[in-house]
């Protein structure tokens, strides 16, 4: 196909086209080339046990680039029982074996640590053995989820299939009001799709509103794509973009070409006026039972956990720590905060947040994942309430099978944290 | 036995009098009322379950004086299993019910929350379900760990049988080398007597070393006298012990009669003179296996954790601070920093400790035991070593059975974390 040929694309075509080398349109399976492959602590050891089995009987069993590897560890640090100190100590041989850049126990939540590092940029293809991987569409590449055995075909060969998605879009406008964050759109609009409604597609969120919205904010957007069933989360990287990549990758400049061609072939876009959209909960067990603030106020909370690569930075601390001012959490309440990475973690320490928190009678942790997938600490016992800043609220996602999960925005949960109840933060 | 009778006593002695109403003497059966009864988030649940037994068929089943029970959590918090999460919440139901003072999730370690909170004073019995509930002694109390069924008993009664016990004194004189803390003195009776040398004895600590040093000193010494068997670690108070208390028990004034009198029978008298100390560490895998740095020196370790009711004072984190400077992390060693308290934290918080260990590389929980007793975080894998500052190093302790733990003071800990192998903290 010559250039001639071209048809206007969407930003999910053109970095597929470019990863396999051919023009292609959604629906066209493609063997594409791998810009960056991560894993964590958890995945990462199923994926190295395959990768050693598909290099069985081979002289060399050397990865196909370490340049393009990253480990991180986060969902079990500091490991948190012999079998994560086990994976910890594998992972950090192989790491070293293959001379593989390793982040480990101190530097935090994957997803927040490799865009924080100027591991992404537009128009790249990444996949890395976390279902959250699709945050790193916040920047404009088309990043995704992937099984450890997909992941150990990534490591030895650097490449993988896929069906390129087609995508839904999003064109958001209106400003947010006060105290309604980027969370509580994409809670909206998951609710309004629910969680198949991008089952295999690319989410492209759009609009002057997402045009508004900080890197950290857009970070929340793209992170959550999944839980529509998106492939990817995308936003058109622009001078926000730019800006927040110059600090990470030396002489980035923005290249123009990474969004979506007028005219792009897009399954279904949809509107959306969030001007007066309220604060929004995804309410027990399912992240698109989503429900305004108002339908839900007054449920008791036994814990408040503000952190995760969804809502766990400097930005979202700052909201929590704005609202609370020099008020304690109250009683019976448990107030956890984790940052998504160090280098968030010292943001907020200096200015002067980590004291708020603590002198308040919050808990402060290292940054790591915490009780977001429940396997680490900070669980919830049955019958007990907590409302998380996290992604996700299935059925004992956070703990006990018996335990009860709201997903909200760091104001919401500033506001449960005071008030020992889902409460709406623009009361508070 | 009238007051003419009275023989000279030892502090226990007067103790076990006081509490059982006669005056008594070492190796005296005496039914003991106790004034303060201490239980924690493990071995709590069973205590209490145990006292409802005791209760079966009581019309009320109340404890016998609320005021005189504290519950902490700090074993396991944030709740680091589904059954730790169970048991914070039927822990939180007694003390709700029964009216007694929990310190919650985010308060700190029983051992260092205890006497801070001001529960403790000379002359006190004190049982706690916690083996290093011993570290009260540095106070002047007699104070001692209990299993949960004699918990259970004290909840129900408040009174508790005891064999009176016979006292070692220990005589230390001499002022500690630079370098070389209370940690190292211990450790280094510890290694003389053996982990038997005082079984079933009340250890007292005195002369002019002990005398020098400061409560949290003191708290470290008394904190280990379980590991040479000691049912007590006893400081007798003095104007130090007095200026602890008076900023925390409004009022108080020192007693001198909670001193052993002179021509008191003691088992053993023995004297160290400890001008020429060496740093000492207890090398796997038992606390009395003690050999001074010299010996180990250069064995490479892969973890360093400084915290725990021994050693996770302010005053701890102050020396690591001050060794470390603003140096890194060495590569390849995780550095955890659990402070004792949260007070102990936001002490260190506020002097920028908390800051100057964030930005060298190290993971800094908040308070708790974390990984003392193998059950929360920071767990050892397969063949790595710890250095911690904490009190056992049993095969297993910190996690694997196949790891190997050393114990010393927080500045043999902070070179180790410095050089990445155990080194002479006068060397650095």
């Amino acid at each position: 196909m010559s250039a001639n040929d071209s048809h206007p694309m969407t930003i999910s075509e053109k970095i597929f086209s470019r990863a396999s080398g051919k023009e292609v349109k959604a629906g066209d399976f493609v063997l594409a080339n791998i810009d960056l492959a991560m894993t964590h602590d958890i995945t990462g050891p199923l994926a190295v046990d395959g990768f050693y089995e598909i290099m069985e009987g081979k002289e060399e069993k050397k990865v196909w680039d370490p340049s393009k590897i990253v480990i991180l560890f986060d969902h079990q640090v500091p490991a948190d029982s012999l079998h994560a100190a086990k994976n910890h100590i594998m992972l950090r041989e192989f790491a070293q074996e293959q001379n593989i850049l390793n982040y480990d126990v101190y530097e935090g939540v994957c997803h927040q640590v490799v865009p924080e590092k100027g591991h992404v940029k537009p128009g790249d293809l990444v996949v890395g053995s976390d279902s959250h991987t699709c945050a790193y569409g916040s920047l404009g590449a088309f990043s995704t989820g992937v099984g450890s055995t997909d992941m150990a075909a990534v490591l030895a060969s650097g490449k993988l299939w896929f069906r390129v998605p087609q995508t839904i879009r999003f064109e958001v406008e209106g400003k947010l009001p006060e105290r309604v964050y980027s969370k509580d759109l994409i809670l909206h609009l998951i609710g309004d799709v629910g969680v198949e409604g991008a089952r295999y597609m690319a989410a492209e969120y759009a609009g002057s509103t997402v045009r508004s919205l900080s890197i950290s904010e857009r970070m929340t957007m793209s992170n959550m794509a999944i839980e529509m069933g998106g492939k990817a989360g995308i936003i058109e990287p622009d001078e926000v973009t730019e800006k927040y990549l110059q600090e990470r990758i030396p002489g980035y400049k923005l290249d123009p070409y990474w969004a979506s061609d007028d005219g792009a072939d897009y399954l279904d876009v949809r509107h959306y006026d969030v001007s007066n959209l309220e604060p929004q909960l995804a309410c027990p067990h399912n992240v698109d039972n989503v429900k305004p603030v108002s339908e839900v106020e007054g449920t008791k909370v036994d814990q408040v956990f503000v952190g995760s690569c969804t809502n766990g930075r400097f930005e979202d601390l700052e909201i929590v720590a704005n609202m609370m001012g020099d008020e304690p959490v109250a009683d019976g309440v448990r107030l956890l905060i984790i940052p998504a990475s160090r280098t968030e973690y010292m943001k907020a320490l200096r200015a002067g947040y980590i004291e708020q928190f603590m002198e308040a009678g919050a808990i402060v942790e290292s940054a790591c994942c915490g009780p977001c997938m429940g396997g680490s600490f900070g669980l919830l016992g049955d019958g007990e309430v907590g409302l998380a800043t996290s992604n996700r609220n299935f059925r004992g996602r956070e703990g006990s099978a018996e335990s009860f999960v709201y997903l909200g925005s760091p104001a919401t949960a500033a506001a449960a944290a005071l008030t020992g109840e889902i409460t709406d933060p623009r009361k508070i």
